[in-house]
C-alpha cells in the first residue's frame, strides 16, 4: 500500500479551507504508488489527488516537481495540475510532512499493456519533450552514470546473493556503459519513471500521465529506453519488436530522432535496465522489517540488460 | 493494503458494463480495510465501491450480506447500497472472484473518535438493530462463544509467547464466560465489528456505516459492548466513561435498554474483548511471510478485557 502517514479529519478540514475547492467529502487511501502517501480528495468541488511526501523524495525538490506539472499542465500536457491555495501556494504542510493537491485524472493503467498503448505512449513521451523544452526549472539525473556507481558500491559483494557473480558482472557493465556514455545528444526534461502503472487510458487513448517524481534533466532518447524496458517485454522475458516499433514510430511523428540518438539506443537501453535494476536491488538487499511494499525482482532487469547486450544494432527495436 | 487481486481494464469494462452505471473513468485501489480488494470506481455515472470478495469471507455468506444492506439501505439507514445489474443481481465475479459494487458514502472515519462521535455511533447503533428487526436473512455469529472455544483451540499454548501464562488466562475466562453468557435477551442483526474505521462522519454528524461483512444475529447488547470496547477506551488504557455515557444515552434514546440487559452488560464487554483478543492472537501467532497487513496488537484487547473484568458495576460505563 501507499499510505504511510495519518491524517485526522480536523487536520485534513484545515489543510483543503486553504484552498478554493470546497469543503471535504471524503478522503480515502490509495493503494497504489510506493514512495508517497496518496489520498483520492473528494470534496465540495471535484475529485483530486492528495499527496503526503515521504522521506524518499527529497522536499527540495518539490518546487522543482510541481513547477513542471504547472509548466506542462499549461503546454497541454495531460498531467496533474497542482492546486493553487488561496495565498498562491501549490505546495504546504499537513501531519507534519510537505503536502500538495493536483487535479484528479480519469484513466486506468493497462496492466497487460498492447501494442497499440505503446503506440499512443510514443506521441505523448514525445509531446512532453517537446513542452518540457522551455520549462526554466533544473533538476540533474541523481540515478545516472554516477548515480549507479554509488549503488553499485552500496550494493558492494551482496549483489551475489541475489545471483553468483552479479558483483562483478555490474562492474564490467559499469565500466563499459560509463566509458560510452555519449555526449552531444538533445537533452531535456524527461519523465524518467515512465512505467505502464503511471499511465492511464481512457477506451484505448492516453488520457493522462502521473507520478513526475523521478522527473529530471537528461538525454531524452534515455526516457524512450526506459520506455522500451517498461513496455516492450513480454511476461516471459521476450522483447515485443512490435510495440518498440510502435512506440518509436509515434515518437518520431512528434519528434524526430537524429542519427546520433538512434545510434545510442541499444546503449542507453542497457543504461536504463541497469539503473532499474540496481535501485531493485538496492531494494532487495535493504528490504526493512514490516514493509507494506514488496521488493520488485532485481533480475527482471538482469534479463533485459543481457537482451540489449546481446542487440546486433537498432533494427532490434524496429528502427532501421 | 488491501488489494489482493488484479483487474485488468478489459475485465472491469466488461464487469461494468453489466449495470446501468455509465462508464468506468478510473478505479482505483482502496489502501483500508483488510479482509477484501476494495476499489474506489468512478464511471460516468458517479462514484461506487467495488469490493473483490477474498478467501476470508465465505462465498455462501455473501448473499446474506448484500441483502441485508439492500433491507438496511431500504430503511434508510446510511449503509453502502447494493448496485444491481441489469440482470437484476448483485453479486457475479471478476477476475476469479465473487464481486459486487455498492453505492458510495461521502464522510471520513474519525482517527480520534471524541465524545460527540461517541453520542453520534449510540443512536445510529440504535437505528440500525431496529431497522434489521424485520429483515428475513439469518447468519450464526461464529466469533461468540464457540468461536472462541475454537480460536483458544487453536492458539494453544503458543499465547504464552505473547504473554507468559496467556494460555491458562484465556482458558478460565472462556470457562467464566460460557457458563455465565447470558440467554434470553432481545436479538436481531447486529454490525459485530463497528470500529472508527468503518463509520463515517462529515461536519460532525455521522455520514454512514460500512464494512457489515461481520454482521450476524447475536444479542443486539453485545453490539453495544463491542462498540465500547472500541470507541471508549483512549490510547493510553484508560476508559472514558463520558464517551460510553454518551454513547448508551444516544442508544437508549432510540431503542430502550431492559434492566437484565443493562445488568449483562459488563460480563458482555468481556466477551467482546475476548473476542478481539482472540481473533488478534490468532493472526499474530499465524502471520504470513510478506503479508500486507501489519497484526494488530493482541495485548490491547487483553488490558481491556482485564478493565471490565474489575467493573463494579453498570456505573463504570454510565449507567445507573
Amino acid at each position: 500500500m501507499a499510505v504511510y502517514t495519518e491524517v485526522t479529519e480536523e487536520e485534513l478540514a484545515a489543510f483543503v479551507a486553504e484552498y478554493d475547492i470546497g469543503s471535504v467529502l471524503a478522503c480515502k487511501g490509495i493503494a497504489e504508488g510506493v514512495e508517497n502517501s496518496n489520498f483520492l480528495l473528494q470534496t465540495s468541488g471535484g475529485s483530486y489527488i492528495l499527496t503526503l511526501y515521504e522521506k524518499r523524495v527529497r522536499e527540495a525538490d518539490l518546487p522543482f516537481f510541481l513547477g513542471l506539472l504547472d509548466h506542462l499542465a499549461g503546454r497541454g500536457i495531460a498531467c496533474p495540475t497542482p492546486i493553487h491555495g488561496r495565498d498562491g501556494r501549490a505546495l504546504r504542510r499537513l501531519a507534519g510532512r510537505p503536502a500538495s493537491i493536483v487535479s484528479f485524472l480519469n484513466g486506468v493503467w493497462p496492466r497487460k499493456p498492447q501494442p497499440q498503448h505503446c503506440a499512443e505512449l510514443g506521441g505523448a513521451l514525445a509531446r512532453l519533450h517537446l513542452a518540457g523544452a522551455d520549462f526554466p526549472g533544473r533538476r540533474a539525473n541523481d540515478l545516472s552514470v554516477a548515480g549507479w556507481r554509488r549503488l553499485i558500491d552500496a550494493c558492494g559483494t551482496r549483489a551475489d546473493e541475489v545471483r553468483p557473480g552479479l558483483a562483478e558482472e555490474l562492474e564490467a557493465e559499469w565500466r563499459g556503459l560509463a566509458s560510452a556514455w555519449p555526449a552531444g545528444l538533445p537533452e531535456g526534461i524527461i519523465h524518467a519513471d515512465l512505467f505502464p502503472d503511471n499511465v492511464f487510458f481512457l477506451e484505448g487513448r492516453l488520457s493522462g500521465l502521473i507520478d513526475f517524481y523521478f522527473a529530471c534533466n537528461d538525454l531524452l532518447v534515455y526516457d524512450i529506453a526506459i520506455c522500451l524496458n517498461a513496455w516492450c517485454f513480454e511476461t516471459d522475458g521476450s522483447f515485443n519488436v512490435t510495440k518498440a516499433r510502435l512506440l518509436l514510430q509515434s515518437y518520431r511523428r512528434q519528434r524526430g530522432l537524429s542519427e546520433a540518438e538512434m545510434t545510442a539506443l541499444p546503449l542507453l537501453c542497457r543504461g536504463a535496465a541497469l539503473r532499474f535494476l540496481l535501485t531493485r536491488l538496492y531494494d532487495w538487499l535493504n528490504q526493512v522489517e514490516g514493509a507494506l511494499v514488496k521488493p520488485k525482482d532485481p533480475l527482471e532487469y538482469w534479463r533485459k540488460l543481457a537482451f540489449h547486450r546481446g542487440v546486433a544494432g537498432i533494427g532490434a527495436y524496429g528502427l532501421e
